[in-house]
């Protein structure tokens, strides 16, 4: 008998089959680290993306947005410390060649120095630096190095001033980011939850040194609320609060969520005092403090509080979360299960599936002048192929909220039937009320 | 006496004064060929991204999205023949260091081997390979090189089966994808219009030999009219149909825009043949034949039109589009300028600012309390300090189509005043209408 638990296994083979996530360059064997998303993943990604974006910014009056270049110049990063410390411990097998990271491999082959693959001789460990590396112009020496970045807040706050003096912000405000960074990952693992090549959702919010405790408990606050908000189920949730931490942190909570490997991090909240802002005063000469006019000019270096998420991470954990087999079976009767994508509709790739009920009769005309009525409003599709109860679990396998099926009433009498992905019910609605009904439904959903 | 002529040096000097784009690491002196999109600026570019995406995937039932890695394969780039091929040649100044492109220098210079900067001795021109190589994993040999992708193209490629039969798409199809592209560029010039980081928007689409001169023309067709769609100035816009084609295209089109530096490319249209695919399947081993169903099962490696906009690019032809210095003074009066953006409505940064005429009396908390009633659904702005009319200006200068002026009859009465950028009009709206009226003014905006 199968079992109906979720497994990552089951989650990477969905995502193939159905366009969601595909290996990077599969037909010459993969990129390592290297992840591309399909049809749907790319439509899921950026319906996270969004949701994000617009709590950050449409609905927050103090934040404005930033997308900063990958290529920075190289003296950030010495001014962040990842030139000198970026690095994670790194032993190789020099037999089988293999790659393990010191720090989280068996201690017990370390100590031996047995490679736990082939039981070969292991090296010394070593400090190996994650960020990439690159030149710019046409030599290949240590005055062109550029790095890739490995994270997006620098890019934050070496524009910080720029944007307070441009878009007149004043303390406390914020600065939100979405964009790619690039790491040397040792051991690369879990699908796309640990990668070469990523993407992070980053905020940081500038506030007056002694206000700092209490806007790092408010955005703890708000980040927890972004995932209720999104249909997240908040049992599979727990803040994880850091008793190490970082050489630039005051206090540090990271948000887990129970992926199918166990809890693991989805996002930060740290409170990065003004260890940043300093640090590029004095690698870059240009003073970074901020001049207080609510507060009779008082001049200080700001403390940053930084919401820092997986864009990526969240993807898979809204994929994760998303999964139901469901069996339908009545008592006594043989399983029956249904794969079920359970979306927050404002996330799901596909908002509307229109279905004619058969391809003849005039209904597959009918069913396509209702989808383009439809598609300037929402991301729709359109399957007039096999069974009706087939393309129904098509749909629920994708996380389809919304599936509307024209048959021989629609001719008669305008009406269509609208199906909802978690309940399985079906309503009759006429035809002209479909945008609004799908939208009222869309502002009212909550999952059960 | 000022010239009100539009210049490169005046959209650089807005982007950096209202934050629409800054230099890249400024306070490091900057990274050359690198820009950072400021709060307008990354509203601006999102924008013209999500217009182009809906308009091609949402609104196109046979296309869909990807996207794809930056960090691909290497074989992927020896197949396309970027890694023999993707260089141009380069001549440096030994005495002064400067360098150029030797086919676009000034010929004579060339010939006398003569710096036109210093006059010191030239080089001989070299193929200078234009793609950024980085190494993947702990050894900087050979065997670990990876470059960052200079085209976002050959990653629709490489996924096109994936995608066919994940998505069960038929011949003739599309796919759309918007990200990063990089280039080691020789000379970067023109503000972000020829930078070494860039973004792309390309459509990939997949017909059927013999039916690709058709398609070719609807592409053509299709292009021209989503610049008309979002309001730009066609008679700046040109076609350029190239002599000399590219190894891998049959026919290609350009379409320019006058920028203030002369035409220049915006997006081109090309019919690139079957030349990728049949590499790729000489170089991975893999059939990336279609099969076609609706032809008798007639299997066929299928021609590529492509539509391959710069996103950035856009962003900047945007801007000068939407720019005026408009003179407001009646005639005999002294000269009255304001600068205004004649955003198309969608495309605006900012879409509706919310001005409460004074401070005091409740005025701006109820200001604050339209705005709160409007930010789910537009992105908003709010203004409460020096004279309306400046506050105006301001909004004119960033291209926000809407204000709203809230004022002491609007204690009174439920009214406020809408004001319209483009012909400064101004008209009283009940409160609870505003939200219905924004959206019809947007979807009937026509620009004048």
């Amino acid at each position: 008998m199968e079992d109906h638990k979720i497994s990552m296994d089951k989650i990477v083979s969905l995502c193939k089959r159905r366009g969601f996530v595909f290996q990077s360059s599969e037909i010459y064997g993969g990129q390592a680290g290297a992840w591309d998303y399909g049809p749907l993943g790319v439509e899921l990604k950026k319906n996270i993306q969004n949701a994000w974006w617009k709590e950050m910014t449409q609905l927050h009056d103090n934040i404005v947005g930033l997308d900063a270049a990958i290529l920075m110049h190289p003296r950030v990063w010495e001014a962040s410390g990842h030139v000198a410390n970026f690095s994670d411990p790194l032993v190789d097998c020099k037999q089988c060649k293999m790659r393990f990271r010191a720090d989280t491999m068996d201690q017990k082959a370390l100590e031996e120095k047995k490679c736990p693959a082939c039981g070969g001789e292991l090296t010394e460990p070593r400090a190996f630096n994650l960020m990439f590396k690159t030149h710019i112009g046409p030599a290949e020496d240590s005055a062109s190095i550029v790095y890739l970045r490995p994270e997006t807040a620098q890019g934050i706050y070496v524009n910080y001033k720029n944007i307070a003096q441009s878009n007149r912000m004043k303390i406390p405000f914020g600065i939100a980011q979405v964009g790619k960074a690039f790491r040397n990952e040792i051991v690369t693992k879990n699908f796309i939850f640990r990668t070469c090549e990523f993407e992070q959702m980053e905020m940081q919010f500038f506030v007056k040194p002694g206000e700092d405790d209490k806007w790092f408990q408010y955005w703890r606050e708000q980040r927890w609320a972004f995932y209720e908000k999104y249909g997240v189920n908040m049992n599979k949730m727990r803040w994880y609060h850091h008793e190490k931490l970082a050489h630039y942190a005051k206090d540090a909570y990271d948000i887990e969520y129970e992926f199918p490997m166990g809890f693991s991090e989805l996002e930060g909240v740290h409170n990065r005092t003004d260890f940043d802002l300093t640090r590029h005063t004095e690698y870059s000469g240009k003073d970074m403090s901020y001049i207080d006019q609510d507060d009779n000019n008082n001049k200080y270096i700001p403390y940053i509080i930084e919401t820092s998420a997986g864009l990526t991470r969240n993807l898979l954990m809204f994929l994760c979360d998303a999964y139901e087999e469901q069996n339908l079976a009545k008592e006594g009767e043989p399983e029956d299960y249904r794969t079920v994508l359970h979306f927050h509709p404002k996330i799901a790739p596909v908002t509307v599936a229109v279905l004619p009920l058969m391809k003849k009769d005039g209904l597959a005309e009918l069913a396509k002048e209702i989808q383009n009525d439809l598609k300037e409003d929402f991301v729709t599709d359109y399957d007039q192929s096999g069974a009706i109860g087939k393309r129904y679990r098509r749909q629920d396998e994708i996380g389809t909220p919304f599936c509307i099926t024209v048959d021989y009433d629609s001719k008669e009498d305008g009406t269509v039937t609208l199906r909802f992905r978690d309940s399985m019910e079906q309503v009759r609605v006429r035809r002209e009320e479909l945008s609004a009904r799908i939208h009222s439904e869309i502002k009212n959903y909550k999952r059960v």
